[in-house]
């Protein structure tokens, strides 16, 4: 493990060893911790274990010497801490309790939630994506507060359960309490190290909606030689669905779609055509092919970063069993995602997608709606306190962060951008993992401690010379 | 009970009141043996319990005094009984021990392999279909041979095990066995009494090829984030399938798909005009709504009779838990039945189908064979022996059998018909029951013995006069 505590650029002081060595010290404990929140299965599609886990996010917090508290939204419990610092400066922290579903379950070599260490990661669900995160910073904070009994700038620290299936009550939640929130910048999540170590700084989210569309067609499944006679609801489905793509290309062809999407500037551009190129670690790591032309490659990852897309999540319907069954499925269903930029509108997008099924003659497929509160938002990436967490990374890397002006994924960043007014990122950097979402999630162990240290500089240096004064 | 023996019609002796009143005597008995028979999950699509169910029908046989004995085809073990009679004339009948899956199980009120009575119903998967018709043979034979101590006719009892995954291999056997089948005429399972108490006659079977469409993506879900880079097999699949079916009117647009259909002739659709409206009890039976117009309800059913179909029997790839999840599913599936009619042939749909998904642009979409083995074919309907049949049958209900040229569903008919060459009916009169395929299917109880009572009387009136000289 390395004990860097230097910047690898000089030029700023390093981080004070003793908190380098607490880190240390404890780095079996941290881990073991980790293990133990890992164990719950706090998955916020299923509803399940929930408060238990926000109950130990902040009994951890307490026993760590942060001040944790449950608060209550509407949906979940979070949890929240506010510590002052020797600096005005504020940094607000948000990170997430919750996990993705684990299924499917037969693809996990070990349990989802039985923490298992393998050739130096440790596999779980929620591991990476972000208990593991979570924890880093919270090892951070505590070595900071062992070894100075105070911390270098105020810290905010927010850890919601409902991230995962984009909880619109942690959003309102934020809204209604700028007080309790009150800072100069939010870190969302952490950032990953890519593959040639290099730190990612990201700006923007994707917005998203999540719907079910449901064609129903006998009371029960029917023997299938009355085909003739009954509307089969897969057919149906089948046939609603193939009407909002392009058959061709496979483009979204829902009218008015397109219509609010920001393009990117050409600073945006230039952004990403000044990352590291991601999908060379596809084939490794997602067993994946990326075309073979950079060119195509790069358009592939402006798409990605700014491009709306409408994947289909799950289908079901009818016999799915083993073998044959002749019948009338009684319904058939498919759950999409539509992944939204700035600044389509996914409540507006859900309007379209059913004004688009009656005009196409489908009225009858119902349309439910698991989520339309996925809002995208963008921090200009010209903003002081983007340029000063940029060279910040920088200087502890030795790497310019790969700055990625909006995220592929969703993150809940539209609530600070947008309610709390503060720039955003998806920075910081987090232990290295993987397989979020799939099976096999895992952690690199090894990689835990340095994240921690990084954190703890961080916090140590963002107090130095604020590059604006603080807002509202 | 009705205790009749008499012909509805007079002109014919009655049932032999000894044997009326042995079936009377023993019916706790058949109905307690038809629960322990139901009680095995013989589910063929699962190869589940076939053994065991074959040797438990072949002990029956034996405990009533009928010869039964395994024969073992490719698949599963088949039960044969060959019987003497007074007369040469031998009728062959045919039944099976296996049953459909019985999920979706939530829609159960008991559990499909725990026989329940309720309201003077016996409710279990298979106690229909066809486990409760195969009783009530063997109950009729039983009391034949109890009272007399030998059939009128010959008997040849073939109950196997793959009816309802269309199993090819009984159908190799039958062709390969034809001396030990030896017949005049064939009965295939047993025909219902409609809601008016009218009995049926079903002279041809369709034909079906059913297949599993597979479209692969990542190699395991993948984060939707990234669904600009990476084919989701499930649009693939929809796009797919939405291309076999007209998009307006759902008609099957399949190159060549209709190039063999036999025509109904004029006989079929009068024979068709002069059947009972099936579409009355739909609502009631089954939940859906015919057509109000009359004319169109019989265009339908000459559909239903008459016209291929394609029916998605299930859909499934990626998520189909509660909520929500943002996943690229790393499979897609869809498993369709092809039911067909005379002359087409299931092998060639298959080409067909594959030639039509490479013309389309779906290569890559794999299709997955789980038979192609269900051939259609249909006995003449001025055949003598089903004159006589259905004469006999109407003597005894007082009611001309509804007479269908071909029957909605796949009966094994055509080794039969097309392989030992005899005039093959879906005849004599089962017990009363419904729900067949589906949840709840039930046997009503008073039924059972009617049922029984006529097909002893039928073997007893099939050595009359026989209409045409032994065949072969």
């Amino acid at each position: 493990m390395s004990r860097s505590t230097e910047p690898a650029r000089p030029g700023l002081p390093p981080l004070d060893p003793r908190i380098a060595a607490r880190i240390a010290d404890r780095s079996a404990d941290h881990i073991a911790e980790l293990a133990v929140l890992c164990r719950l299965p706090s998955i916020s599609a299923e509803g399940r274990a929930l408060r238990e886990t926000a109950e130990a996010v902040a009994d951890l917090m307490r026993r760590w010497g942060i001040p944790g508290t449950i608060v209550e939204t509407e949906d979940a419990p979070a949890v929240l801490a506010r510590m002052t610092g020797r600096s005005p400066v504020v940094l607000l922290a948000y990170n997430h309790y919750d996990v993705q579903p684990p299924d499917p379950l037969e693809e996990w070599t070990s349990p989802p939630f039985e923490p298992t260490l393998r050739d130096g990661r440790l596999y779980a669900r929620g591991v990476a994506d972000d208990k593991g995160d979570l924890l880093a910073r919270l090892a951070a904070i505590e070595a900071i507060l062992h070894v100075r009994g105070e911390l270098p700038i105020g810290v905010v620290l927010l850890v919601e359960g409902q991230e995962e299936i984009d909880g619109p009550a942690i959003q309102r939640w934020i809204r209604e309490n700028p007080e309790l929130l009150a800072c100069d910048l939010a870190f969302v999540e952490a950032a990953d190290l890519d593959a040639g170590g290099r730190p990612g700084l990201i700006l923007g989210t994707r917005g998203m909606c999540y719907v079910e569309l449901e064609a129903h067609g006998p009371p029960s499944d029917l023997h299938s030689s009355l085909a003739a006679a009954v509307e089969n609801p897969a057919w149906t489905l089948v046939r609603a669905l193939a009407t909002i793509v392009d058959p061709e290309s496979g483009a979204i062809r829902i009218p008015g779609f397109h219509d609010r999407v920001r393009p990117l500037t050409e600073r945006d551009r230039a952004l990403i055509a000044a990352l590291p190129d991601p999908t060379a670690s596809w084939q490794q790591e997602l067993g994946i092919v990326p075309p073979a032309d950079p060119a195509a490659r790069r358009r592939l990852l402006e798409e990605i970063v700014g491009a709306p897309t409408a994947t289909i999540c799950g289908i079901s319907g009818g016999y799915a069993g083993p073998g044959l069954k002749t019948v009338i499925p009684a319904v058939a269903r498919a759950k999409i995602d539509f992944r939204l930029v700035p600044d389509q509108d996914p409540a507006e997008i859900v309007e379209l997608l059913r004004a688009h099924l009656d005009a196409e003659g489908f009225p009858e497929v119902r349309i439910i709606v698991h989520t339309q509160d996925g809002l995208p938002a963008r921090t200009p990436s010209d903003d002081p306190w983007v340029e000063r967490v940029a060279a910040l990374t920088e200087a502890w890397y030795g790497a310019p962060p790969a700055i990625w002006p909006n995220s592929p994924g969703g993150i809940v960043m539209e609530p600070f951008i947008r309610g709390l007014g503060v720039p955003t990122m998806f920075g910081g950097v987090r232990p290295a993992g993987g397989r979020y979402h799939a099976p096999d999630e895992f952690l690199v162990v090894d990689s835990f401690a340095p994240a921690a240290r990084f954190f703890a500089w961080l916090l140590e240096r963002l107090g130095d010379d604020p590059p604006v004064a603080r807002r509202g």
